[in-house]
């Protein structure tokens, strides 16, 4: 016998997580679509030096890479995908002379990282990402933050906030403290502002972070040389701006007053305000918006505008949508130059944090209504009823054995199914049926088998109601 | 610079494909869940020995595994799964205790098998697949053919037939026949008689097969010993059984008058009289559904009734949705026994079949509206109408950079946007939209603002009926 576990990191997802899932991706899916969005899927195996090369993957993804091999093949030259953004810089270098630009694609698949397990982390988990590919345009900035906007409320997130950056902002900022060759150890440290707080995070800058708080060393690369440590001013200076920097559009005001020197920050700051003029002629409303000019993203990849989006009151389970503007999609590929912006939807994360919030009806089943396979009747009757009532677009599950009602009625209501449709022998020789609520256990008897759909649809509006 | 070229037997599915592809997806969840059955998903990689047990796959599909590894990992522990009927047995092992029987599953996702590239033929392709488990009841076995029915129906396939058999009606034949030893043999002869043809079959079944014609002997193990041929008589009854098999219901009158002595081959019988009856009841079209008593559908894994589904004059890409009922799932996992039934829709063959038949629209967007960003106007007014089309169900795109008006409209035209809401300075004054017709490149002028709505779905209409 051998043993039916996953492999470590791995798991099953089962119908009281994939009902409410496959809900929300066919929300996803749609609201892609009605911007134009389509859909692409690339393999799930790329050639490993496809995944590998250099800026693909950062060092930590990477080490986490999943190699296959078959029988007959070389070992060391197929990899699984990591994510979906190298695929879809390989998919544009390939084919962008057939598809040309603007091209806006949607993906939703699974990726694969050799992570240590750990609760809530898998090795294997969906990404859902879109993108418009070929454009520098304000347009499709905007319109990226319309669909998370879009996207999530059709889910049913009750309020959430999308904050908004323009790199270009911090890159001006920097450049106005002397800071630009230290960007990355500035972003790196503006990351943790919100867990540790003004004072550390100046500390780190200033170079009186404690061995502790030192990143782990990579075992097979000599540590970087230490960046030279910001002064008491320009740390100061850089936390006063980023702490100004958060709130409405108005902040941008500030900011121009500090930066109306440094014309990248301005092109940056420009833009944001663009957007929020685009996003509020869509009717997006302004209180889901928030300006964060520390807001950074990863270090190196975004070059325009960022966002994350966290759901109000829980912040705790981080950003359920990221991403931003590229300049260059798939230099690794192609010397045509591909900007671009995009984003990523975190659609377990999501799961996760409105199952928590207790915003997920718990359902086992995705047919409303069972038709009991009453015993002495044959089944022929109730699969007659279920056709009908499928052909008026209502969900029936015909219980497969004829065995007794009672359990046929437990496994309906233990599955969430609202209501039995029942014929018994004397039923059946009438042409009328039983009609029972399996929440309140209430029962319409002897509906004529004319008025099935009717009374099934209102049977259900009522249970939807909580089942008067 | 790094090619950007897929592995060997890999694809990228394009916009053209994936369109299609997902409208059909979404219409065979919709079937799947009105009845009741739940989706679930499983790894895609699954541990080796789980892959591996006897009987799992055929000596073919495990030569084709793919195995996986990563840094810290122990080699030949993992692979990625051939198909989801084996992760479907080792999850209901694992989880019937929670989930109870009958549980209804769908599942739909890539599998992985290391073929030899050839045309048609990948090495990652997506099954779909829906079971039934936990019950030996007809109402199952009937309801499994509803299901393909209606998922077809569904997805646009205009005339189809679902072939069905019992294979207890075989055994009883073959038990007849004094030839219950020799099934496997005889089987894989009778799964060729379409296509080879009555003569030759005969002379394989009756030991005059060429060298040519052997099956290729598998390198790792001893030739099978040779089974006793079927004497003249055998192969004549056996042949002239199969072909008088053929058609309506009534082909089982003949059946059972030659097997009414084979208890096993009249259950087989009794079982497909009351299959036909429930989808008779179900109004599943008869014409539809006919009776092969000589379809097998594999050697050793179906024990009751089998299906198999061609479209009408398109014989030649094989079956399109296949399955049946087996006795025992999980063997390898668990010593409860779990009996069920359940098919397998070929999505990609489907999809291939359409396209070759002219029945896949062209088409390379999802959304039939192309809002214009006219130069000098700004995208602002584009970005609130687009809004309140998305608003009221019309996908609508808004095209991201202010270039060209003509080549705004080209691209739509490409793409298959069905008609361009076009505001220039004068109309943005006016609060009125050009409307235009892509394909006849007729414009209705000056439509106010406030009839945006109505005037858009009215030429979607217009254009669905041929662009009048």
């Amino acid at each position: 016998m051998i043993d039916p576990r996953v492999a470590s990191g791995l798991r099953d997802v089962p119908p009281s997580v994939m009902i409410p899932r496959e809900r929300m991706l066919a929300g996803f899916r749609e609201t892609f679509a009605s911007f134009g969005f389509v859909p692409i899927e690339t393999p799930h195996i790329e050639r490993m030096e496809v995944l590998t090369g250099k800026g693909a993957g950062s060092d930590e993804v990477l080490r986490q890479i999943f190699e296959v091999t078959n029988k007959g093949g070389e070992a060391g030259k197929l990899a699984l995908r990591f994510d979906l953004t190298v695929p879809l810089a390989r998919f544009m270098a390939k084919h962008v002379h057939e598809l040309g630009v603007p091209f806006k694609r949607y993906a939703i698949g699974s990726v694969f990282r050799g992570e240590r397990p750990a609760k809530g982390r898998f090795r294997e988990f969906v990404q859902c990402d879109f993108d418009t590919v070929g454009t520098e345009g304000v347009v499709a900035d905007a319109e990226t933050a319309q669909v998370i906007h879009d996207a999530l409320a059709r889910a049913g997130v009750p309020e959430f906030t999308i904050t908004l950056n323009n790199r270009k902002i911090l890159d001006g900022l920097l450049a106005n403290l002397g800071l630009s060759d230290r960007t990355a150890m500035v972003l790196r440290s503006l990351d943790k502002l919100a867990k540790a707080g003004r004072e550390k995070v100046a500390d780190e800058l200033m170079g009186k972070r404690t061995k502790r708080e030192a990143p782990p060393e990579s075992e097979s690369e000599p540590p970087e040389p230490e960046p030279e440590p910001l002064s008491t001013e320009q740390a100061d200076r850089l936390l006063d701006f980023v702490e100004r920097g958060r709130g409405g559009i108005e902040v941008l005001e500030g900011a121009e007053a500090e930066l109306g020197d440094q014309p990248r920050a301005v092109e940056g700051i420009v833009n944001l305000r663009a957007v929020f003029e685009l996003l509020e002629a869509a009717k997006v409303p302004g209180r889901r918006l928030k300006i964060d000019l520390g807001l950074a993203r990863g270090l190196d990849y975004y070059t325009g505008v960022v966002f994350e989006t966290t759901v109000d009151g829980w912040e705790r389970f981080g950003s359920v949508a990221s991403g931003g503007r590229y300049d260059n999609l798939a230099s690794l590929f192609t010397d045509r130059k591909l900007p671009g912006v995009g984003a990523s939807i975190g659609l377990d994360r999501l799961l996760a944090l409105m199952e928590e919030a207790g915003l997920l009806a718990a359902t086992a089943t995705t047919a409303p209504v069972l038709v009991a396979n009453f015993p002495e009747v044959g089944p022929a009757t109730a699969f007659g009823l279920a056709a009908r009532l499928r052909a008026w677009g209502i969900g029936a599950e015909v219980f497969p054995d004829a065995i007794q009602l009672g359990k046929q009625l437990g496994y309906g209501s233990a599955h969430g199914h609202k209501v039995a449709v029942i014929v018994g022998p004397d039923e059946r020789d009438r042409k009328v049926f039983n009609l029972r609520d399996l929440a309140t256990r209430k029962e319409v008897r002897a509906i004529p088998f004319d008025d099935l759909e009717k009374a099934v649809a209102g049977a259900l509006g009522a249970a939807a109601r909580g089942g008067s």
